[in-house]
């Protein structure tokens, strides 16, 4: 059967609990993480290769020109992008790889990769996102009303993606996400090499071996 | 989120073990089993409405000309089929139903329900299935040389069904089954009345409610 390693691209609208997905999906499962490259400055507690390897614009003008990066874009003034060499790697020896990011990058990402699946996590509701954004506690009311007001410019995207995976228990989520990828390794289209082999066997079989 | 019955076909190889299987997820899991009619006589232990729906010629035709089945077929002079009603009561009732069915059989109902998903469970190799036929211990030499001619027949057609499941150690092949109906569930495209709910109320919370 295929053995290939996933590559599982992760999107959803701030507040839908993505991150806190992806961490239990680690904890729980043998997947890899793929971290994104940025030259904002690290927050504190972010560390450097975890959160974000964190490069000067230099180091990152240069990962664009030498074609390193997935897919890249600016934003507020800052570079953020995928690098190339760690996916390919991990994919090469068989290992799952989640990316977790915003839905222009992982459109693009499904171009470069389309054997790539693509998930976007949803809350119950805009109700429960809006209270999931409150109960945080940290952002102010105009803050979560311009983050509501992205989630429905966003929305639109959501009929791009593969799966739609409810965020409302998050346990039962992260299930969900795990059987989505073994469901997918499962696909027939991915499966057609040990289909072939299988054919050649029963054919000497048949023949009455 | 959608909660439509999903209609589970499951084929494979004579030997590759499709009735453990799925014997194991219904004792596991909750799906409905879909009970197929024939007009073959009751082995010692069938019983009635469990193995099959043991018919006369004269019921069973009146089946045929009454549309009351999804698909039949006559197999060395017995009919088999599927009655519809069960199938149907149960995908409205939000229930999974599983159907174990021969490759024809398989086809004609995604004719009919294109939304069913195609399971085709596989032993690890050819010469796992002729082992694992020969330690049945119920067939001689000439039926297991013909079992496995028929199965090279019936390769061909795995290609033609959604999934491909390898049935190697049966606790995992059972979960990889369940996985695929809980991933199918997640699929955008079983979700297009959810995303519109959800588009429709964030618009409303982006207006600044």
């Amino acid at each position: 059967m295929n053995k290939q390693g996933l590559l599982i691209v992760i999107s959803g609208f701030s507040g839908a609990g993505k991150g806190t997905v992806v961490k239990e999906l680690v904890a729980k499962h043998d997947y890899k993480i793929s971290v994104s490259a940025t030259t904002r400055k690290p927050r504190a507690l972010e560390v450097h290769g975890q959160e974000y390897f964190f490069l000067t614009r230099d180091e990152f003008e240069s990962m664009i020109k030498g074609s390193q990066l997935i897919e890249w874009a600016e934003y507020v003034g800052n570079y953020y992008g995928t690098p190339k060499e760690y996916v390919i790697n991990e994919l090469k020896a068989s290992n799952n790889v989640i990316l977790e990011i915003e839905i222009q990058g992982a459109l693009k990402i499904k171009e470069q990769f389309p054997e790539a699946i693509l998930l976007f996590i949803v809350p119950p509701s805009a109700k429960c996102l809006k209270k999931r954004l409150v109960d945080r506690g940290t952002e102010d009311a105009t803050t979560i009303a311009k983050r509501m007001a992205r989630a429905y410019e966003e929305a639109v995207y959501m009929k791009d993606y593969d799966y739609i995976v409810m965020n409302d228990q998050l346990d039962k989520c992260v299930e969900t996400v795990n059987s989505i990828v073994i469901s997918e390794k499962a696909r027939t289209k991915r499966n057609e090499a040990f289909l072939e082999e299988i054919k050649k066997e029963l054919m000497v079989f048949s023949k009455g071996e």
